[in-house]
């Protein structure tokens, strides 16, 4: 099923323990169309650059499978632009530039090819700009899910709320599910945050998992324990990736099949996590991807013969 | 199989931002044993308390199953009493008091009765105390379990690291996985931990769940999501009380079973926090524990089919 993927095509330069980048590509919108290509190639993509960006890293998204119509180049314009470095424990990170550049007013154009998405992600971007592509739509999607994160709770709480109302699936962290319900159970947080609109709700917990919520339904599911986080960014853009895609490539909405998607999307963020930027994302084998599935499986499956 | 626990029977006084209790009875292995009664009846506590400690409570614990003998009452001297306050977020806490008192010299004296013990659960005390125990046994038990704490770890490292290497199972929570081992990553910590002695690490997350080791199999147990957790005193313990009275009961030490040992000693520890101090720990039911063991389940089962 198509699938239409809004969110930001950007440079990053990444400082971690073990060593820095350069400008590398980077964006929400990057990485999710990357993980995606492995389960569909029915991939739009929204998105805006400055006359900065790279071909070559236009060509690549092509070459996997996405389709760039909708990403517009801005002339004379820069592209965002975000850098940043990790702690020790690769948890917190401090950031050390931010330009949004063409994100500031970025309008985002539907063209008229990608008008029949069953299936959109909205990656973390401004709730306005996430909210306008709900409104340019002429037919509402299957199924819409939304990443965002505490910058836009903090400055554009009316905007977010308003959005969240239009929206199926919300898809955030922990310390962002706990700032935006004021509650610290999560369970407590879900439920605020599913009456504000979504009727799902994933929680990503980093090294702990993640948990999806709907209705009284609770799955959790395990993370990887890894050697080594080499890089966590674009962690979560690869989860919500590979979540949102396996929905668009088995075209089910139901609980059961949200849990494979957990599963998926926290294989695909496993994989992220494991080198620079999106490096890792590049020329995965569909095997590499089952086995990976396979391993998350194993981890949590136990075999229990109740008398009840 | 008989069960031999050895800990702290002692006071707590315990302040949440749920309210706070008078002198309660708590202390590691009144947890533990209580914990185990509802998996077997052959328990055998090893313990100290002063005159102070009131006569009700050790026939609370003899009514639930666990033999006495072994428990030491101190003419004339006090029982350990600690005092704690928990945060917001009850993941912290301040200790208020800490009153060693009857521990300070605790020489545990095993009755011959308890000698052919199977199973050995050594709840958190000076390692020396845990070590001294080993030593006693005429006859090393089938399984040795042991739980400690950082402030071992601070201040009696030498023989800390004398007692691992008598032991089958660790237990302890992440932060002392990680100053144990020196190492941040969990899995890297569980390597050299396991090389210290036990080869079975258990590392409890709290909210997170925990992680089983075992050469290189690694089990992820989920964490029952919780509306509220009410009083975390002796989460731990009756993680530990769950955990070894499941092995002590089936008699099955493979990594299989310890599995299922990881979901049981979870779910006594979700009760666990429902109340104050121990007094969810009274009075369940088979079918409430079962009900609590199969909701574990369903937390993390999914149903993938994958085509390697």
């Amino acid at each position: 099923m198509s699938l239409l993927i809004i969110g930001s095509v950007a440079f990053d330069a990444i400082e971690t323990p073990f060593g820095k980048t350069d400008k590398i590509i980077g964006g929400a919108a990057t990485y999710i169309s990357m993980v995606s290509s492995y389960h569909t190639n029915n991939i739009n993509l929204v998105a805006v650059v400055g006359e900065d960006f790279p071909e070559e890293h236009i060509n690549l998204l092509q070459k996997m499978g996405v389709d760039t119509e909708g990403l517009q180049i801005k002339e004379g314009e820069k592209s965002f632009f975000w850098s940043g470095r990790y702690h020790n424990d690769m948890n917190s990170r401090d950031t050390l530039v931010t330009e949004l550049n063409v994100l500031e007013n970025f309008d985002p154009v539907i063209p008229s090819s990608y008008q029949d998405c069953k299936y959109l992600m909205l990656g973390n971007l401004s709730p306005q700009v996430q909210h306008t592509v709900i409104d340019r739509l002429e037919n509402r999607p299957k199924l819409v899910a939304m990443d965002t994160m505490n910058f836009w709770m903090d400055i554009a709480l009316p905007e977010l709320t308003e959005t969240l109302k239009k929206i199926d699936v919300l898809i955030i962290n922990d310390e962002e599910a706990r700032q935006l319900s004021g509650e610290y159970s999560l369970v407590k947080a879900s439920r605020k945050i599913m009456e504000m609109g979504p009727s799902y709700l994933v929680i990503k917990k980093g090294e702990h998992g993640a948990l999806l919520f709907h209705e009284n339904n609770i799955f959790s599911a395990p993370a990887l324990p890894l050697e080594e986080v080499f890089d966590p960014t674009g962690a979560g853009d690869s989860f919500a990736g590979g979540f949102i895609s396996y929905l668009a490539k088995t075209d089910d909405i139901s609980f059961e099949n949200m849990k494979r998607a957990v599963i998926y999307g926290s294989a695909m963020a496993s994989f992220c996590v494991e080198k620079f930027g999106t490096e890792r994302l590049i020329g995965l084998t569909n095997k590499e991807i089952e086995n990976r599935v396979q391993a998350f499986i194993s981890l949590s499956s136990v075999d229990i013969s109740l008398s009840i």
